[in-house]
Parts: C-alpha cells; sequence; structure tokens
C-alpha cells in the first residue's frame, strides 16, 4: 500500500467523457490498495472563459475578485469528478482550497503556498475516501480564494503530496515523461527514467514545458517523488513500484535507483527570449547597475549579460536577454532611463534561440562547454552569447538553426537511441 | 441614509454588458448615500448548463458534490459584480456564503437558511464597501458547501437583509411588481402599491411567480420589508422613500402606509395543479387517512379534499389535488396502497386550474365567497372544488374558462385600473 498523489490537467478533464476516463485511472490506483488523492485543473478552455469575463468588467481588475471567479473553474471539476468517482462504486468526496485549507499569501492571482493542513485530508484518505482537490486555489491570510497563477495545478498536486507524506506525486499529462530534447525536432530522442531535481528545474526553465518550474521547486524543498506520466495510454494505472513515465527524485534518489547516466541528462531550447543591445555605455562604475536596477524593479527577468568593450575608449556595449513577452517594457524602462545610463543605441532582437545542455554528470566532468563549441562550430553555427550554472551550459544563436544545433548537440552528447 | 439589501437574478447577470448595468442601478443606491449589499444569481442558462454536467457524471449524484459545481455560478457572477463596481469608482467586495458565513442545515440542493454571522459584513457595509453576496448558497454544519434549491436566492437576499438589520430588500425582476393578476390576461390589472407577507405567501404559492414562496415565509418571520421592483425600467435607483414597485409587509405597516385598500387584493390562477378521484373508498374510520398518510411520507402536497356520499351506502368517493409534477407518483403509490384503501377506480384530470381570490380585507368581510361563487355562476363557469383560509377562497375548475374566471372576478372585485 502507498499513499499516492495524482494531478490531472485541463485537457483529461474537458467535459464529462474525459472525467469518466480518469476516475476510471483514479479508480485503478485505488483497487491496488493504494491510498489516493486526485488533484485537478479546470476543464480546458474553462479558465481562458472566465478570465475573458474579468477582462471585460474590468480591464484593470481586482486580483482577489480574479479569484473569486477563475478559480470557480476547478471547483466545478472537482465536484463532477467526485461524483465520478462515486458512480464507479469508490468513496470520494472533494475538499476546496478553503476546507483543507491550503493557505497562501495575500499574491492574489499569484499566491504562493504555506502551510497546508494536511490532517483532515490524511485521516480521509486512511478511511478509504479518494480526496479529490481543486488545483490552482489556496486561501489568503484574509479568509479569501487565492489562485496559484496559470499552471498552479502542479504546484498544487506537489504541495498536496508533501502536506499527506505521500510516497509519490503522479503528474498525469499530455506527453509520457520527460525526453533528452523535443521529439518533434529529434525522433531519436529517449524518454528518461528519471532525472534530478536540479536537471528539472534547468529542463523546464529552458522550455521543456512538462511541468511548471515552481512545481519541480517545490518537490525539492519538499523533497517529493514526482513522476510524469500519459493519462491517454491504455495502461491502466501502475503500482507503486512500477514507473511507465518520468522519475523527478533527489541526486541521492536518483543514485539509487540504478539507472544508467549519462554525462548529459538532455538538451533543452528555448525560442522566447529576446536580446537586447545597449551601445556606446560610459564605462564607469554603476553605470551597468543603472541599466538593470531599474528591470529588475519591473520584476523584468534578465538572464545573460555581457559587456564588450567599444568601439571608443571610456564605452562600452552591453548586451543582455529577457523574455519576449517583457520586450517592450524593457525597452520603455531603458528609454526612461536613457539620461540617467547615458547609451547611445537600443537594439534588439527577438530572432534568437536558447539551447542549453544539462546533466549534473557535468558537475564531476570537465570539458562539457568546450565540446558543445567545438560540435556547434563544425556545423558553423555561431555562438552569440554563453552562461553557464554548475549542471547546465547554455548559448544563444541565430533562431534558424535551433533545430539543427539541438539534433548535432543531441548526437554528439551520445544522446540517440539505438 | 438606509441600510439596503438588492437582489438580482439570472436574467439581469446574463453576461458582462447587463452586470455592468446592475452596476449602475447598484452606485446610484450608494450614491444616496444607503449602506448597500448586492445579493446575485448565476447568468442565466449557467445553473442548467451546471446541472447538466452533474446528471452526465452520476445520474443518482451526490448532493453534496452537486453543491459544489452548481454553486460555482453564483461565485462567478458576485466576483465579476465586484470588480464592475470598482470599474466604477465605488468600493466593493464580494462575500462567499462560507465566508460570512451564511449557516444551512446539511439537506445538501435543498438545505435551509439558519443563523448568518452579519457582524463583520455589516462592518464592511458602514465602512462604505458594497457587499457582493453569491444567492443561493450557505455552508453546512460539516463545513461544505449547500446550495437552497432552484430559486433559492430570492430567500438568500430576504437571509441577509435580516442579517445586517436593513432597511428594505429590494428584490430586482423581470416584472416591475405585484398586479391585481396577471397583467398578460386582464390588461386592466393594476399594479399594487403594497401587499402583505400573507397575501404575498397565497398569491406565490398559487401561481403569481414574482417571488420564491420561501423566501416570503422568510421576510414574514424575519419581518424584512421587501420591495419588488424591475431592473429593466431607467427611472434610475430609488431613494430609500421612493417605492416604484411593489411593497411587500407586515399587516400593521399596511395600515400606516395609507394606501388605499381594497377588499380583495388579487386574483391568482394556477394550472400546474391535478385532481385525482378515488371512487367507492369505504366509509369507515381510518380510511381517509390510509389514502393521505403514504402521500404525506412521500412529501406529495395535497391541497383540496372533498369527500363525496357514494351511490351504495358506506361508500365514498374522495377528490384530492396535487402538484402536476407529482401526479405520477402519486397514482403509483395508491396503487400500492389498493388493498388497505380499498377504493374502486383512480380517475385523474390534468385539465383543471385553481382561481383564488385573496385579500387581508376579507378577514373582517362575510360574503367574499358567495360573491365569487355567483359571479362565475353567471358566466356559466362550473366549480368543481372549492378550499377556503382566512385570507383566500380558492375554486377549483375547467383549465379552458382560467381566463374568463380571472377576467369576471377582476371586474366582479372592482379591481380593473380606471
Amino acid at each position: 500500500m502507498a499513499r499516492i498523489v495524482m494531478k490531472f490537467g485541463g485537457t483529461s478533464m474537458a467535459g464529462t467523457e474525459r472525467i469518466r476516463r480518469v476516475a476510471q485511472i483514479v479508480k485503478a490506483q485505488a483497487d491496488h490498495g493504494d491510498e489516493v488523492a486526485v488533484v485537478v485543473s479546470a476543464m480546458a478552455g474553462d479558465t481562458d472563459r472566465l478570465v475573458n469575463f474579468c477582462r471585460e468588467a474590468n480591464a484593470l481588475y481586482d486580483p482577489a475578485e480574479y479569484d473569486v471567479v477563475v478559480a470557480s473553474g476547478e471547483q466545478v471539476t472537482s465536484g463532477l469528478l467526485a461524483m465520478t468517482l462515486q458512480a464507479l462504486g469508490c468513496k470520494a468526496r472533494s475538499w476546496m482550497g478553503w476546507q483543507m485549507p491550503i493557505h497562501t499569501d495575500s499574491a492574489y492571482a499569484k499566491a504562493r503556498i504555506g502551510d497546508i493542513d494536511g490532517e483532515a485530508l490524511g485521516a480521509s484518505m486512511a478511511r478509504g475516501e479518494i480526496a479529490v482537490i481543486p488545483g490552482f486555489q489556496g486561501l489568503s491570510p484574509d479568509n479569501r480564494i487565492t489562485t496559484l497563477g496559470r499552471g498552479g495545478s502542479d504546484t498544487s498536486a506537489v504541495a498536496v503530496a508533501a502536506a499527506v507524506k505521500a510516497d509519490r506525486c503522479d503528474i498525469y499529462t499530455d506527453v509520457d515523461g520527460v525526453y533528452t530534447t523535443d521529439p518533434r525536432i529529434v525522433a531519436r530522442a529517449r524518454k528518461l527514467k528519471a532525472v534530478t531535481y536540479e536537471e528539472m528545474l534547468e529542463l523546464a526553465s529552458v522550455g521543456a514545458k512538462v511541468l511548471q518550474t515552481r512545481s519541480v521547486g517545490l518537490a525539492l524543498k519538499e523533497n517529493v517523488r514526482v513522476q510524469v506520466l500519459s493519462s491517454f495510454t491504455e495502461e491502466g494505472a501502475p503500482d507503486a513500484n512500477t514507473i511507465p513515465g518520468t522519475l523527478i527524485v533527489s541526486d541521492e534518489e536518483l543514485e539509487n535507483l540504478n539507472v544508467e547516466r549519462q554525462l548529459i541528462t538532455g538538451i533543452a531550447h528555448d525560442k522566447n527570449e529576446a536580446k537586447v543591445i545597449l551601445t556606446r555605455v560610459p564605462d564607469r562604475p554603476g553605470a551597468v547597475a543603472s541599466i538593470f536596477e531599474p528591470l529588475a524593479e519591473a520584476n523584468i527577468n534578465v538572464d545573460m549579460i555581457i559587456q564588450n568593450v567599444g568601439r571608443d575608449k571610456g564605452e562600452t556595449d552591453v548586451t543582455f536577454t529577457c523574455p519576449m513577452a517583457d520586450l517592450a517594457r524593457c525597452t520603455e524602462i531603458l528609454e526612461n532611463a536613457r539620461e540617467k545610463i547615458g547609451f547611445n543605441r537600443i537594439i534588439t532582437d527577438t530572432k534568437i534561440a536558447k539551447i542549453s545542455v544539462v546533466g549534473v554528470g557535468m558537475k564531476s566532468h570537465a570539458g562539457v562547454a568546450s565540446n558543445m563549441f567545438s560540435a556547434l562550430a563544425d556545423r558553423k553555427i555561431n555562438i552569440q552569447a554563453i552562461t553557464t550554472s554548475e549542471i547546465k551550459v547554455s548559448v544563444i544563436i541565430d533562431e534558424d538553426e535551433t533545430e539543427l544545433a539541438v539534433r548535432v548537440l543531441h548526437t554528439a552528447y551520445g544522446l540517440d537511441a539505438e
């Protein structure tokens, strides 16, 4: 017997027919003798419908009232799944975010989960009741409904798993696991049996959109074993020891799992970054700070930063990347600070891609970065910028060369399936 | 300054455009300096959509989960109205049923309101915040969502008005008040300035579907002044002393209002009753009880009962009426009890109508019933059954004669507008 938290997304919950399929998967898990909680998203499209109502009602809507409106989508699917499970003969009941409660902070529309009181929930599960929990929602210190931001249901599932000390949190999605790279680009991409939290964070934050980044961070912090697997296979529910998807676990557990390790775990790509160049910035103390302080205040996430010596002495060019969605805001802020910073021109480029090689193995192996540069150079792919972390090397290249670069690196690091 | 609870139904809340119109009416009320709470229904059609989901999910759905699903409709409109009021510059916030809370019993899907803690709500209103409250929903002793049954939002509004000691509860609807009779039948029907709770109960329960009967009963019990008025007029919001609709008040207050009183307040008709005749029932003690006990147990609301002496001595025919919707269940129950009751045949008739004259004035005036009978007899309308209360006389007639009977009585009691 194990205690399992299962999470199903909006595509799986889109309509009563699909909810019945979900209920069958959940029932199969419970029929193994496992204690089960299920976290659900709203029906696909429903949250968009509700968000549009809010925008029509008030372009500058109060996020607290927005949360009242949009949290209703998950309320509906949780009630429907509970009654569908009952129709299949299971004991089941729904638990709203305010009922457990799932405590969050007061940052309405983008709240962060704090404590979850898992006691009543755990007792209910121990009595053999399947707990059905709306994802994405919680309760503020002011006793009002909060939501966690789009995609927050993954985070809800991990938080619930931590609260009830679940043996595993299974995230059912429309892919059957985490791959060495995007299978639409590399046909010989392989499904990974397991990755570490840190690898998953790097893979997720650079474009492998299987799991919400925040949920992986929470799993790391709370040490929750997460599995990504498909809700559309016909295999039926796994027992606690079968892992049909990809496990996301700690470094130590990965060692114990006895899976074959590669130096590099995966290759990620991300076309959603833009490059910004400020030319002829005065080369004096505080100049660079005057660029990035206002951007940080505006919550714009600057990634890579490069400082080149300019043509004239006493001046440099400063290059950095930021999310494409923030580019307009970013240039507006810089224009407003033109006098203070003292640059000449702003040059922007959205036709770039970030390619990353990720793997905990590189902690103990030198040469990963230089292998990457030479593999790309062999195919005449020009590198515009480089950034590295303990388990990742990323480069910026021309967007048109994205697929070529991913394939070259996938082969170079020996990741191609046989 | 007055404290006003306003209630808007599903037609008024159907879409963000209409919600904006509602917000304007509410703002006008607040701009008079009144403290305002608003109770809202779900968007027209939304509750039906959610009920259908439940039926698809589980034909024998758990009413507690049904309540989780269907209560979401009012949650959406209350959040949207709050943010729309904010867009108009008003201070406003939503209060879910579980937040105040509105305590109910545990009869999920048909809960009855118990206590409402009006303290936090009243304090918020006193600070100048418009409180927006989803109708139809409450909180069970088990800390779960309940709903009050279809049309329950009127009852929510009256209950909230009682809890915050409101000066008046304004029910905005698609008619502009209570009329002496259905204006679609009698063009010269007059809008009433005021009726008593008891009259409204009789008018509502016999087919004048302006207000949910239960809400009027609660208003009577809690002595809440209710006004019915239209949300579709262009007159703008009334101040506390202007009564554009119909007031529903106590007998004593009606005296003080100094409105012109008629002997008869209104004529109601109801085509939703069916007549049942059991022939040749043994005329012995306990025989009639054996008919009505099983019907009462099945919650079938029997209205008029008549016992005729049959052709043979020692036998009688028993006639009664019940709601058309319960007729099939009613005959099934009687067939199952045939041996115990000992009747000969069941004859049913759905082509009947109940016509009622209602008025507190008849308490102190004899002759109302005989005037009714002779007015109908003059037009050769045959009376099949009669029932009376302190303030009402009802007769059963052939359904085809409904309109004629209503017009004849409306004129006979001097109710026609000049």
